[in-house]
């Protein structure tokens, strides 16, 4: 029966006399005539000592059985005195890419360009431990508070925000596209009845633009809820929410956290201590932000005044989260609530320096919806599909999307949101 | 604060003096100069006694206040004798799909067509309550087995399996290709040292026919781990995960599935009695059904072979789950890992005469891996990154997927898996 790694210590001490194990070979070194190598497997690493030398190269998988001791000079305090080796899996000796080398010594396009290889290393592997934490917290909470999880098309006749930034597909003789967001399938089943939904879904956008901030292939987490009053219903949630994400990474993934980043992630009071401040006022934050360090007038929250935003809360609220809401008109798409004329239920949540959610309610009102379509320059023959559900009985709802890949960033302060994606896709990158 | 239909009884019983509730107008009737109305919400429903006549339709969201009175004759034993009502929005009186309907008696292109409205009723909408359910217990085992969840990209330079059936997407001044499976990203992730990984996302298949077993674009539940001996691990697995999340059901939603079916989830107990028969066995046992059943000669495990050790094995061996095991290897993908000369380590999983999963060990070692391409046709240019994999320590591993609207329909008994599909994609439907 095989043991990982991180169990051998316990089975020194309880006096084993014979474990199995089994993963890669990560360092090898010769010391004193013996011959120790460190074997990684999923849970961490073990010291071998081998009393022969053998012909193993960097990245090798093997199995091998010994006798487990404490050994407090060995990574973990614990080693395996091996007396069977098995190579399963003989790496070659050419190896592209330095698995056991110093992450922070490597440029973002060797690691992204020797992606199978990269990821082997642990600080690198590290982020998607995180990442699935993320994503079984925030599947865990909203469950837990009602909501219901669907996986929806992400095939669609026409883009729900206008069609500039949609990669087409051929779909036999017709052409489709690959959805931005599952906005439209969201509010349908709200609208069903199921009240209160959520989805983990890959989203695509096809800008051109190539900045640390943007993928054009994403993991959005959606939420959408009906029965709203305004967006400050869809705040509180997602305080809940990112409170329960933020406990769950720091009681299980402190040392993968640690491995990035000089802090955990927020306490669950800094996240209810959020400010939430009005788009007119936060614009006026950032400006008096900006004059203080002699920066520029900013026109409107773009990124620079995000980051200067996040400054302020931290400094003044104790907040590395800031709640920005009723957003003016012309920055939110056509089907957001108004507030009044000129400003909308809507929200975005900066986190450390960048947006990670856009969210509001949304117009349920059949009516008011066809009203507003001429304004934007749309038709109503461009969404038929929606003006059903408004048109037979749609409660007030709303919702918002957290970029997963942003999120991840962000915890472990990332500089670049493509480190915090798998097998990211850019302008350039198709492979992996 | 508004109180869930569900517990409207809950809320007479405590002697509550007022509620408010909230939802859809389900039905609507006057029965001696009294106006009930029947009000869905994501819970269930109510019935609303209203002292004075309103002017409601169907489908209209409204709002209630009232007194929660206990009353045998109505569904649930409670009702609400309303003081106050507020429509939130009114539904159009020329509702073009009725959801209060008898869902056996429309056809699905009208289910289809009318997807949503058609989501709003009850039977309907349990159908995703079900497939929420499975997705999550699917999650769970595998978290709790020491598996990760990963996202990876659905954007591939080409397919793994021969690139025949692929939707092509036009990618800035690139074709890439929507990926059929993540077959290729959780080998490497395997290989990443993170061992076990599980992925749920949507999977794309451009095939032209059109059966009530296929989709265009579908959920795949997909497992892979590595340092398995052979398929029987695999299957171990498999069984594991079916059993829990069969239980699962059973124990939260056996009201949903008895909305569609006369009999539960199978047991834990059958589906670890489960047969693992070899393909030439199972294509003499499928042979035997047909006699018996007066057909005709069987050639292969095709669907008729599959509905024919389904039945048999729930007659012979009380098991409603069958696996079919060593596939010759010419049914299967070439990176399968050899058996022997023809035959391989893989498996499908038949469930209620449908193939629900299809998986195996895969070929791991490099040399092998090369020497097998020329016998497909294929150049090692194709698979460049799949080489690298393999070329610097990679473990024998293998894996399977489980096409989630398959399972859901099975377990629901649902006569064609469309109707197991939120917003399905087949030949000709591409909205809503």
């Amino acid at each position: 029966m095989r043991v990982l790694a991180k169990d051998i210590k316990a089975a020194a001490q309880t006096g084993e006399k014979t474990v199995q194990a089994a993963g890669w070979v990560h360092r090898i070194r010769e010391l004193g005539g013996v011959n120790f190598v460190i074997l990684r497997d999923r849970s961490g690493s073990v010291q071998l000592v081998l009393n022969e030398k053998r012909a193993l190269t960097l990245e090798s998988v093997i199995k091998v059985e010994g006798e487990p001791a404490l050994n407090e000079k060995a990574p973990g305090g614990a080693e395996i005195r091996v007396s069977k080796l098995e190579c399963l899996s003989l790496a070659a000796a050419d190896l592209p890419y330095q698995v056991n080398g110093d992450v922070s010594k490597i440029g973002l396009e060797a690691v992204l360009d020797n992606r199978t290889l990269s990821l082997r290393n642990p600080k690198i592997r590290a982020i998607f431990e995180v990442q699935a934490a993320i994503i079984e917290a925030f599947s865990a909470y909203l469950r837990s508070n009602g909501f219901t999880e669907i996986k929806s098309s992400k095939l669609v006749g026409s883009g729900t925000e206008g069609g500039t930034e949609l990669f087409s597909v051929d779909y036999f003789d017709k052409k489709v596209y690959l959805a931005q967001s599952p906005q439209f399938y969201k509010e349908v089943m709200v609208a069903s009845g199921l009240e209160r939904v959520f989805e983990v879904a890959p989203a695509y956008r096809a800008e051109k633009h190539d900045t640390p901030r943007h993928l054009n292939e994403y993991v959005s987490m959606d939420v959408e809820m009906g029965f709203i009053e305004s967006e400050r219903d869809l705040i509180e949630i997602e305080k809940g929410l990112l409170a329960f994400i933020f406990d769950e990474l720091n009681r299980k993934h402190a040392k993968e956290i640690a491995m990035w980043s000089d802090v955990p992630a927020p306490s669950a009071e800094s996240v209810s201590n959020a400010p939430v401040i009005p788009y007119d006022e936060a614009l006026k934050i950032a400006n008096d932000e900006a004059v203080k360090n002699k920066k520029a007038r900013i026109f409107d929250i773009n990124p620079e005044a995000e980051a200067l935003l996040c400054a302020w809360s931290e400094r003044e609220k104790g907040s590395a989260l800031v709640f920005v809401n009723e957003f003016p008109r012309r920055y939110r798409p056509f089907y957001t609530y108004p507030l009044d004329a000129s400003r909308t239920m809507s929200f975005d949540a900066l986190f450390r320096g960048l947006e990670i959610t856009t969210g509001g309610r949304r117009q349920h009102v059949y009516q008011d919806f066809l009203d507003v379509l001429p304004k934007f320059g749309l038709k109503p023959e461009y969404f038929s599909n929606y003006i059903t559900l408004l048109k037979y009985g749609c409660p007030p709802h709303g919702g918002f999307a957290l970029g997963c890949e942003r999120l991840t960033a962000k915890i472990l302060g990332l500089s670049n949101v493509k480190e915090a994606s798998l097998f990211p896709r850019d302008r350039k990158r198709v492979v992996p």
